[in-house]
């Protein structure tokens, strides 16, 4: 089992290993005198994991409940936020108790956002259940839920008490799951890491899993304690997001997040003007990792999507360009440039044939 | 004008004096360069304080718009929090943007929640039209709303930019608002200052309003610095709380939160065994600021009200209890004991012929 500190405003593991899911609740207690103990879910991890924790957590002598929403993204909103709130107020809960959110990304921006706001700040445990949720979004603390505005548009900075990875769950994923994850594994490759880079492009590393995890949190630790509210450096992890974002709001959100982020990193690779090179290796790991790596939307209706985007302050939009893999920069440009960026990234796919 | 600084994980000003509702942007601008702001009240302050802060705004640099959502503490809850939202997206606020609360406890808690969850976090400005609000629910950066399980069981921590109490505002206040903050500015004299409550069993103390605001907020601006979280010595504020919240819950909040906080610290002294020469000071100043001091519910049913409480964790409740005028002390009581304090508050109560 691998175990990665993180130093945020509140400290906490990152367990990563087999078979832990049956282990969690032993785990937890090491960190979390045993209370009362709401499991938040959706329907298909539920159903696949969900007794699985639920006895753990019983064994362990937490006083446990479960409770299931409907899964997918068009959940992650006010009102199953509601449904959750009033599930925890239901069992009587208090800001001494804990919520473990079991799932991917949307059960743990929605049950972390949950244990936030309640009582104003609970504790909460991160299970996460697929590749995404393990290299990104159970690191760092951010909470959310999506309004008809716009994603992610509400929410909280919130830190888990512990993350407990299983890595055989992340190995039974199936394959558009693992290639939703692997684009964001993909990102931190380029943005420091050329070794996780090569681990990746060689296609193979499933059973590397563990070391796919843990170097991907190791750096987004580094990031997020640099910048836990988000007011610099943490930019930096967006990199392929503002274009990606464009993609998946025109796609209606029928795009995954991580083929959009893939996109979106080739873009900016394009965009910021990197050698052709570097374009088609970036591109050709992509690919290999079973990601889509071309846009086939136009620059306005791009540029009118992404400044939708709520990183936008004012007149100025903060892009991430890859230098090389293993490195990348903020630039700060004009928001009235953005189409011009777009245009730069769309006219350089044409001339590479992606 | 008198300011009071307030040392959170967020420093701001409180601002007290006549005629600043026109001077508010003004003032504002001081510490928030002049960009997009969403004025969030009700109805009722809409109607008497809507134009003149907007025009006060705007004046300033300020882009401004208005939102007013129906008065009442019946709109504090999901419902409105969601309009308010959406309000904010469809205005285009950034996190770099302002909200300004104008308005009394349930503006300020419900738009200050607003402002602590969109886009993780954005600025406030409270402008408090109720003495209540001035006194107590302004500082301290608490923000929530209620859920059918229990009041203020939703919230966030989120402290305000700046605060600006108009005097002017507070003298215009009907009977039955003042009384209901001079129940919070009785409990600050209980709690820390003998003078403070001599000036208010006087009865006479409207033309030095803003000492008795100034003086409750430097109060409790010093137990919040030492406490932000709530985790310790803030419990102190609780003073009435327990026994009054119960009453607000019994009433179906019928009761105002002053009157029931101004009952519950008699029931609290009556509770804790206070000499009857200072049960009787205490209830003779409530009285003479139109506040009630009896309670007609029975034992049990109260203390089932109070065990709804977020406050309980666990198996123990704290209790503030006065020693005397000008000083309380805490202490944990298991819950099992609960309708025994106040069996004894209740007999007091009688035996006193409250």
């Amino acid at each position: 089992m691998r175990k990665i500190h993180v130093n945020a405003s509140t400290e906490y593991d990152v367990l990563i290993g087999e078979g832990l899911i049956d282990k969690s609740g032993e785990l937890t207690a090491k960190v979390v005198k045993p209370c009362r103990c709401l499991i938040v879910t959706d329907d298909t991890v539920d159903g696949l994991y969900g007794d699985r924790v639920q006895i753990s957590f019983t064994y362990a002598g937490f006083e446990t409940r479960r409770f299931a929403f409907p899964a997918g993204e068009a959940s992650k909103n006010l009102s199953t936020l509601s449904d959750i709130l009033n599930a925890m107020g239901a069992y009587g809960l208090s800001r001494s108790d804990l919520i473990v959110a079991l799932g991917g990304g949307v059960v743990g921006d929605i049950a972390g956002f949950a244990a936030a706001i309640y009582t104003r700040g609970m504790r909460f445990v991160q299970i996460p259940t697929t590749l995404l949720a393990a290299v990104d979004s159970s690191v760092g603390g951010k909470t959310a839920v999506d309004m008809p505005f716009g994603k992610n548009m509400v929410g909280a900075f919130h830190q888990p008490r512990l993350v407990i990875t299983d890595t055989d769950v992340l190995r039974d994923l199936p394959p558009l799951q693992l290639s939703n994850g692997a684009a964001e594994a993909v990102k931190c490759g380029v943005l420091n890491d050329p070794e996780l880079f090569a681990l990746l492009e060689g296609g193979d590393w499933l059973d590397r899993v563990d070391e796919v995890v843990a170097r991907c949190v190791a750096y987004k630790r580094d990031v997020v304690a640099g910048d836990e509210f988000d007011t610099g450096n943490r930019a930096l992890l967006n990199l392929g997001h503002t274009f990606g974002h464009a993609i998946e709001q025109l796609s209606g959100f029928t795009v995954l997040h991580g083929q959009a982020v893939g996109v979106g990193m080739v873009m900016a690779a394009s965009a910021a003007g990197c050698p052709g090179a570097m374009i088609r290796r970036l591109s050709d790991c992509l690919r290999r990792n079973g990601l889509p790596v071309r846009c086939d939307y136009d620059a306005p209706a791009l540029a009118r999507a992404a400044l939708s985007d709520k990183k936008r302050a004012g007149a100025n939009i903060t892009l991430v360009l890859p230098v090389r893999i293993g490195s990348c920069c903020l630039k700060k440009v004009p928001v009235t440039e953005l189409p011009a960026w777009f245009e730069r990234a769309l006219a350089a796919q044409e001339a590479l044939k992606l």
